[in-house]
């Protein structure tokens, strides 16, 4: 079959649109459980534009068409994206309601596919272009699907028990706790859409998403402890269905619109951020009295139990060989010149398979060579994978999913050059040290319960501050158990730079990473990041509960990149006692070349 | 004439209750302007129920009545307040609605003035009690005053002018920029009731509230440039009528309501935070479309100018010195065992005037020894005074109004003992070097311009926290210019602590307080607070403008509390450079024994 160009599928989707009697269409990137990584199936957007990003949206009408992305894609979208079928637009400056002020006459239908938007953000756009007589629609089925011939079918991935021994906690319990919310809070049942919700509270995994082990499927928990799980029956294996028991109806996925049309006169939750147009339509055609408020399973989900917590540190050893040997064998091979990125991230993926009972990495590594390292959020791909460069910097920020825990882990190294002469700039060994600063201090913070991630997050910046520079990303997310490598609720961040969680308090039990990081456009880029468990801390004579940080990660640091005269002695000595709890916990399973390697890389500063 | 008891004066309010037909009336402390410190006539509160704190209200139906306080006054409103005629009510946790629809009647008419509450605050208290059908209901006149019979009569004190070269920018100028603010806002005119908003516009101060040199007073500000003030013609000099020239208009105070309307289709603005509910109505009655929009002078108070600048620094330097020859008396002194709080208060005023052109304290001096200073907000009287004990802790939380600035320090010294061998205990030493170090490290902070107070707080607090302690209040607020000791929108504090501000950017020539502390209750307590200046940091190859710190406020530290060996070397640095700087400041006032003092005060570490 023919592939066909960018250009024929924009006609194809306004031959389609036509035919529906609509102005225009939303395309964004996110499937019906608005998931951070989707199946294949719903990769609208790369299919309809090229743009292979994280986040953005186009929006086409029957004249004009635009994509809009964020600062992290300006350069990748203009690559990606041929600009005489797409008018580039920048947010958050560029709004999709005053673009379609803008392209759109009086009297305009513009659609939208009521299962990949929340109600909010609908009803935020309606509200912005109803003055110019705009008004969305929400479309029967998804006209990309009908003009997208080879669209791949949704993964037929079995769904797996996620046994109690890593989950710490059984189904059922965690089934009578969302019971109680619900009688707490006077509802009859919620609907859970989120794909990790589910996971996590039926104990089961899946393969149905890239990075994140989870299975496309819906839950509706009702108040009397019944769950029902709406799931394609091809994904249900007889160890399913023992595991699940009679407590847990399995329907078939395509029953759950219907199923959300069974609550006449009942009162029924719904997350706000992963409630989608569809199901609150569903509901109300249904007669239900439906109410937008926080999955209830979130902030369990978020609180690590003893078994979790445990799981997280089993995996991290295996993960922390197998990315020092990775930096071993990047310190031997690089010089040469012979690296590229693309060759270090499978590389460092092998040793991470020789090392563990490896399922997926956590997210698409980061292997970022010079100048690459300066974009936060770069990916390698065949067009832009470049060799190495010796005598420069090297960022790799990578993760792997393991049946105990999910890791997420980034190491910033200077790169040798063939003979070795090559040092690292002055500039780059004092930015390096100032992140490190921080990260330690993050490291080390101490904080009253109460505290959330928002406070926190200076700490991480005060020394780049002092020298006049920052960086410009969240320093810490949550981290799943086998689960999203991004987990809300909470957030390590700037309270003021729009991202969600930095007004959640932490608890003992949530994870997050540490990662604070210092990027030089087109120069270099760094970043360190160490996973950390929020822990109880026994203080003499404390006044109230106090938390502080366990670090989970435990590889070392490049020391040609610290500069010990700006460490004060308590940095010092925790430089050096993390080393010793790496070579503590690392060394029994190296052997050789790395394990000499790893005992130079761990002495004291 | 005959004091009335309080029980008489509730038994009339409830009578004058019952003659409008009304079940109910609330007492606020507040005056129209929504100020913080109020005249005496508008002390309904104190007179009403004995309680002299400084938050809190009452709420009085024919059958019950009951006061409101926060954590702060717990054990004062139970000392000033009969329990037999008034139930105690701990905020927030206890609300007005809650306790309205407890002991009202399906019916009742509770009564407010309504030029005592903003419209928020109505409007919220409304939606609470409309499910037990009681109604709130705006009282033609406050039942208070009618009742009062001896009630003191709005002060007479005249309104003056504040010269340009303290104000640092001509009235004209100032009301030019309000209605540029009005013409791009789309307003007609903006209505202020704040009364330091209007000293500020206008370069007017006054003598009509405690501790804040303001003129009761109201503005109208038209977008062509006119304004209109409302003030007891009593309190205009013709110096005054001669300063404000032919576009200020001056109207009798008492035709302020019947002025707001005058404005039928136009567009209004006025602060939430300061429109009372009776602006609110007489606007709408007159037809005027209002809006409630932050009172545009707000912001451009806070950021002081050269001179205001330059003004602070003057105040400082007199305070400073008046400051030290307190505290070198009270060493000599108070070890005797013969100096009380309210001597010390009074001998502190007392320097203050010998030293600088002082109009009047900024606040009530908290003068607090032994376990009093734990009472962070401890107001001394005849009632609580006590001697200073000799080897004990004494904290001094005090400032001035000079036309030149307001200031505002806290210092917290070890008194000695009559043979000198008396010691602070361990811990007063090592809480006070925690509370030291924070404040060390926000006068030390540099941060990026869009940084708010709610980030810096962490700061200040991080050193306590490691030892498992905290404190109870925020760690910074705005200060005026010869204004309010507490000026908004800037506040530095935990950002979830419901202390406005914390989201406020920080912009160069903000003052705020740097004033963490610690409180052992019934034991001891401790704070340090200076004035800071925001200032633009010069740093070589920064990204972006930072921000920092000028410290403005110049008296020693008691190093008796301070242990050196917690402190670091840039700590250790910053004492010894503060105490130069204060030495060299404030050495050429003083002479003799002071001078000294001082010397000896200000050794290095």
């Amino acid at each position: 079959m023919l592939m066909l160009t960018h250009e024929a599928r924009l006609q194809a989707l306004r031959e389609e649109l036509k035919r529906r009697d609509l102005q225009g269409f939303i395309i964004p990137i996110s499937d019906e459980h608005m998931s951070e990584y989707v199946g294949e199936y719903a990769e609208r957007l790369a299919w309809l534009t090229g743009f292979g990003g994280s986040a953005g949206f186009a929006a086409v009408t029957l004249d004009h068409a635009a994509i809009f992305v964020d600062g992290r894609y300006t350069v990748q979208v203009r690559d990606q994206v041929d600009g005489n079928l797409f008018d580039y637009r920048s947010i958050p400056g560029d709004s999709l309601g005053g673009w379609l002020k803008e392209v759109c006459e009086n009297g305009a239908r513009i659609a939208y596919d009521p299962w990949l938007h929340t109600w909010n953000w609908v009803a935020s756009l309606e509200k912005q272009v109803e003055p110019a007589g705009v008004t969305m629609v929400p479309a029967d089925s998804n006209p990309i699907d009908t003009v997208w011939a080879d669209q791949p079918a949704p993964s037929d991935a079995q769904a797996i028990v996620h046994e109690e021994d890593l989950a710490g906690r059984s189904y059922a319990d965690k089934r009578a706790a969302i019971a109680d919310w619900l009688t707490q809070e006077g509802h009859d049942a919620v609907v859970i859409p989120a794909l990790d919700s589910i996971a996590w509270l039926l104990n089961i995994r899946g393969g149905d998403v890239a990075h994140t082990p989870v299975a496309l499927s819906y839950v509706i928990a009702h108040k009397d402890g019944r769950a029902e799980l709406f799931i394609a029956p091809e994904k249900v294996t007889p160890e399913l269905t023992q595991h699940l028991g009679n407590a847990v109806v399995i329907r078939d996925r395509d029953q759950f619109e219907t199923a959300l049309g069974e609550f006449s006169g009942k009162s029924v939750s719904v997350d706000p951020d992963f409630g989608v147009v569809g199901i609150a339509q569903a509901l109300r055609a249904g007669g239900a009295n439906f109410t937008f408020k926080q999955d209830p399973t979130i902030l369990p989900k978020a609180v690590k139990n003893a078994r979790e917590q445990q799981g997280h540190r089993d995996a991290q050893a295996q993960d922390g060989a197998a990315v020092s040997r990775f930096l071993r064998w990047l310190e031997e091979t690089a010089p040469s010149g012979e690296v590229d990125e693309l060759t270090a991230a499978a590389k460092l993926e092998g040793f991470r398979r020789a090392h563990g009972d490896l399922r997926d990495t956590s997210f698409d590594t980061i292997s970022a060579a010079a100048g690459h390292a300066a974009l936060p959020h770069y990916k390698v791909d065949e067009d832009s994978n470049i060799p190495i460069p010796p005598g420069s910097i090297y960022l790799v920020d990578s993760g792997g999913q393991y049946p105990a825990g999910t890791t997420d882990i980034t190491r910033t190294v200077w790169v040798n050059s063939a003979d070795g002469s090559a040092r690292p700039s002055a500039e780059m060994i004092d930015r390096n040290t100032r992140v490190l600063k921080g990260h330690i201090q993050i490291a080390l913070a101490v904080f009253p319960q109460g505290t959330t991630g928002g406070q926190l997050d200076i700490l991480a910046r005060q020394y780049l501050w002092e020298a006049g520079v920052d960086y410009a990303h969240g320093t810490g997310h949550g981290v799943g158990s086998f689960l999203g490598v991004h987990e809300g609720p909470q957030r390590i961040a700037k309270p003021s730079g729009g991202q969600a969680g930095t007004s959640q308090e932490l608890f003992a039990g949530m994870i997050l990473s540490n990662e604070p990081g210092y990027y030089k456009p087109d120069a270099f880029g760094i970043r360190i990041e160490n996973l950390v468990l929020t822990e109880e801390r026994q203080i003499d004579a404390a006044e109230g509960r106090y938390l502080g940080f366990e670090t989970l990660t435990f590889v070392p640091l490049d020391r040609k990149l610290i500069d010990k005269t700006l460490l004060t002695e308590s940095e010092i000595a925790w430089v050096d006692e993390y080393h010793a709890k790496v070579r503590a916990l690392i060394a029994p399973q190296l052997s050789g070349d790395d394990l000499a390697w790893l005992e130079r890389e761990t002495e004291a500063l």
